[in-house]
């Protein structure tokens, strides 16, 4: 039965969540280029990512349970473990995201551009950048770097509301444009959500090291 | 340490899972009828109701990390904890989306009526009856109901879809109707939102009754 050290299992648990953002953030950053690039037949290397996403999903849950059940870890190792679960769930919905944003993107792209996107590929960067460095905050048990990447949510807003704005200035001035408008708002809104998954995979790793909840004074939307 | 029997842990457990459910529901239903009736003051008891859910949610996870530490679970019981803790994550995005509606809704009801609501109360309504089964699903260890309850997410795209393309024809025809119209198509998806995590809920009954993971065909909205 216990073919690997503790250790072991407790590293492996964490390359597979390393992968598993790793996979996830390639969906958002292709699904995005996708859009910017009007290259519509890459759409499908997105949804081709998402089987081993949900592969990975149900490995790490089983992990998860597993060590929890014959290794009966302490608080700081359990806390790991919970905050794995935790984390793991909200990579799965990133993928859900980034699928999300190429049902847009393809109706975006069977059409003429409205404009150059350039607030929405700077949305997908930010969200990308925040993933990542949540990430890292897990792995290495960063609980600093993990709050210094929440307030970043707040540059989501800002962009999200800007896009928002302008998009609205174009429907309000030719309704042959809410269509696509409409698109460009909900794919704004795909990448905020993305940002959100990232601040809790923050929280979740302050908890895990500190033992105690973070609360940010704005953490609702 | 030990006041209470492992079975009382068990059961409190439940019923603050049960007491959180009740809670965010009740913020979806008032956010919505608030909305209907136009009776923006009662957007405020949808906020006030938010601290008590906050606090729920640590207490939910502090006494799960607890059980599982001081009680070593097995295999059943381990399922039902990490279940619970899971579901407290998709409960407090519940009540973050109740909260959502009211931004809109504050917006909403400073400006005059675009039309009567009819799809987005009834959506309230589906989502409501949704989450109301998740729970009783969860407390009664009953993954057929988890089952039945799932698909009723296509009910909730219908309603989205049909939605859309009503205010679509409003925007197109009077581009004056634009803000408000989108103000109502962000309300629906905050409803969709809250249906999915339901759902969410679910599919952690069916892999806590189970032991293995429920994928319905399409998880994708």
């Amino acid at each position: 039965m216990r073919r690997k050290r503790y250790a072991e299992e407790l590293s492996s648990l964490k390359e597979a969540v390393l992968r598993m953002g790793g996979l996830v953030e390639r969906m958002t950053q292709r699904a995005v280029q996708t859009l910017v690039e009007r290259k519509p037949e890459m759409f499908d290397d997105v949804r081709a990512m998402e089987p081993e996403v949900n592969q990975l999903c149900i490995d790490i849950d089983g992990a998860c349970l597993e060590i929890i059940a014959l290794r009966q870890p302490a608080a700081k190792d359990l806390r790991f473990i919970t905050a794995a679960m935790k984390i793991n769930t909200d990579l799965e919905r990133i993928g859900d995201q980034a699928v999300n944003i190429t049902e847009s993107g393809k109706r975006l792209l069977a059409v003429p551009e409205l404009k150059p996107l350039i607030d929405i590929p700077r949305m997908a960067q930010v969200a990308q950048e925040m993933l990542r460095d949540a990430l890292n905050a897990f792995v290495n048990g960063d609980d600093r770097l993990a709050e210094k990447t929440i307030p970043r949510d707040n540059e989501m807003d800002q962009l999200k509301d800007q896009i928002f704005r302008e998009l609205l200035t174009y429907m309000m001035s030719d309704p042959t444009t809410i269509p696509r408008a409409t698109d460009l708002i909900l794919v704004s809104r795909h990448l905020e959500r993305v940002a959100d998954h990232a601040t809790n995979v923050c929280e979740d790793v302050i908890f895990m090291v500190r033992g105690k909840v973070f609360r940010d004074k704005e953490d609702v939307a």
